[in-house]
């Protein structure tokens, strides 16, 4: 089209060649285990092009298939300054000296100011960084309310496809994100401050509800004794819930009186992925994928330029009328051909 | 339907009893002129429920017609604690002894945690909600982000259909509001506090290219100098934006240095609603409702027990297969017939 500006087509140009073949992705991901391509993997999925997500999906089919199907997903909950990065840290180190790698995907909150910052959150991980066995992913949480990225089930799958044992998944567990964390991941860590006075203060009730383990972090010094009145308390508010899930206390800088911590997560982990879960939360995806489609699909089809839904008020009528007369006249329908 | 649970179909016809005809809304708000029918009227268009919903855009489409098409409609815009609420008690009795009735429509965001507590913003402006000529409705925040109810316009109408001269709406202005305000109004008043420092802070420049007047708030005492500076920052900041707007230092608790704000506003408004801005706006409102409602319907289609869509995983598949089976035979049409 002659009538684009060159220079702005000429970036186009630069970013299209950004995006490499399928194959590309999938032989990185796959064979190589090359974490920079993974990572180029999962910054297409998180495009708003829908080019590039168009090659993420068959990308991730591919890799869907060949995913290490063994791989534990788990999911680490908390309010923000709980000790999520520490404690992930922790349980990461201990997870490698058993000789497997592991994978973190967390939430990079400073990135919605700086627009894409990517190493924002490595710092915070400056020890588990320093090992080969280890891929860390911070991704925006711009995209996304609740502290959950879209796209984390998409980039869980891509990191299996890579090997990795282990996927570790943070979030800061505000608003619906801790219900969705559950719809991820086969165990839930929900870790918890000791906090004096009113205990259960900014422990939700709907996140206690989905918790495999509860975790009282920071049980340490001045702090041990607050974590005890805190432990009893949420045993107290999961016997009210009928739900009977372990309560440990634990501190990751002194972790000495923590070992329970890792007993526990082992005994209910057992080195198993939860399958018999995973039929489910796969049904649920496809539900919400394809209904994201359909509403993104739709509402191209009014505000698009091509768009064939003429949406003007008529002169001979006020607003509300021309609205309840469009209404009355709108035939919508969404159906699989075949 | 027998195996409805006698319990709940009892509670549903309750309240289904409280929806009145659309005869009894329309006369009370266009005859008698009545505030509580008024605010139940308001209270249905913010229903979740379908059924309300109908009733309240007939009603709003016979109230419409019968406006009063020279009310004036005022948006005040200002961070949380720049003193809006005083600020629309200021104005609001300065109009009210013009020989004026106004409605005020205030975002009470208390209700998100009380769960729909009326009284919240009233107790914020108790001098003004003691004249009889006032309406003030505090709408809760929780189902709308950015500090705008979804329902406001209609609510503005409303209001006008119930002869008020002159509407203010109140918003908190984070997010996408400031730019939804200009929507809605014919004129913003964006309030601003002086600090101290980098003056601008907390001011965002897109709230500045849709306010008609910029007001600093709390314009006194030892406020007066940081006052000042703020006034030239701004004055300097819509410079760079080519805006044309006037900038006035105002006090609401001791308003004898503030009588220029009145003036300017005078000066502005000219007793006059922006009648060639409304079509835009109305315009803009059918777009925006259309798509709303067509995005609801699809929802519906898809997620209703009713749903000719059956989105399930295929055994011989794995999900990202079967969903992009499903993608390639979906067929969406939204149209309108005739």
């Amino acid at each position: 089209m002659s009538h684009v500006n060159p220079h702005i087509s000429n970036q186009i140009k630069v970013r299209e060649n950004r995006v490499k073949s399928v194959s590309y992705y999938v032989d990185g991901i796959l064979h190589k285990r090359d974490d920079f391509i993974l990572s180029e993997a999962i910054t297409l999925l998180e495009s708003n092009q829908s080019t590039h997500k168009e090659v993420a999906f068959q990308v991730l089919s591919e890799c869907f298939q060949n995913r290490n199907t063994s791989c534990i997903r788990v999911g680490v909950t908390g309010s923000p300054g709980v000790g999520k990065s520490t404690f992930i840290e922790y349980l990461g180190k201990k997870t490698i000296s058993e000789g497997k790698r592991i994978a973190v995907l967390t939430v990079d909150p400073s990135s919605q100011e700086k627009k894409g910052s990517i190493l924002g959150d490595k710092t915070r991980m400056n020890d588990l960084h320093n090992y080969d066995s280890v891929f860390i992913r911070p991704s925006p949480s711009s995209t996304y309310l609740g502290g959950l990225h879209r796209y984390t089930s998409e980039a869980i799958w891509l990191c299996e496809a890579a090997g990795y044992d282990m996927v570790i998944v943070e979030t800061v567990g505000v608003g619906q994100s801790e219900i969705e964390i559950s719809d991820i991941t086969d165990y839930n860590l929900l870790l918890v401050a000791p906090t004096a006075g009113d205990s259960l203060q900014g422990v939700k009730m709907g996140i206690m509800e989905v918790a495999d383990m509860i975790i009282i972090h920071k049980a340490d010094g001045i702090g041990l004794s607050l974590a005890q009145d805190q432990q009893n308390a949420i045993m107290d508010a999961l016997h009210t819930l009928h739900r009977n899930v372990p309560v440990v206390l634990h501190s990751s800088l002194r972790p000495n009186d923590g070992e329970s911590m890792l007993t526990r997560f082992h005994e209910l982990v057992k080195d198993q992925p939860k399958q018999e879960n995973r039929k489910k939360q796969y049904q649920k995806w496809l539900r919400k994928r394809i209904h994201q489609h359909i509403v993104e699909a739709v509402s191209e089809q009014i505000e698009g330029d091509n768009s064939n839904l003429k949406i003007d008020v008529e002169l001979s009528k006020t607003p509300i009328q021309t609205y309840l007369a469009l209404l009355n006249n709108l035939s919508i329908s969404v159906k699989f051909a075949g």
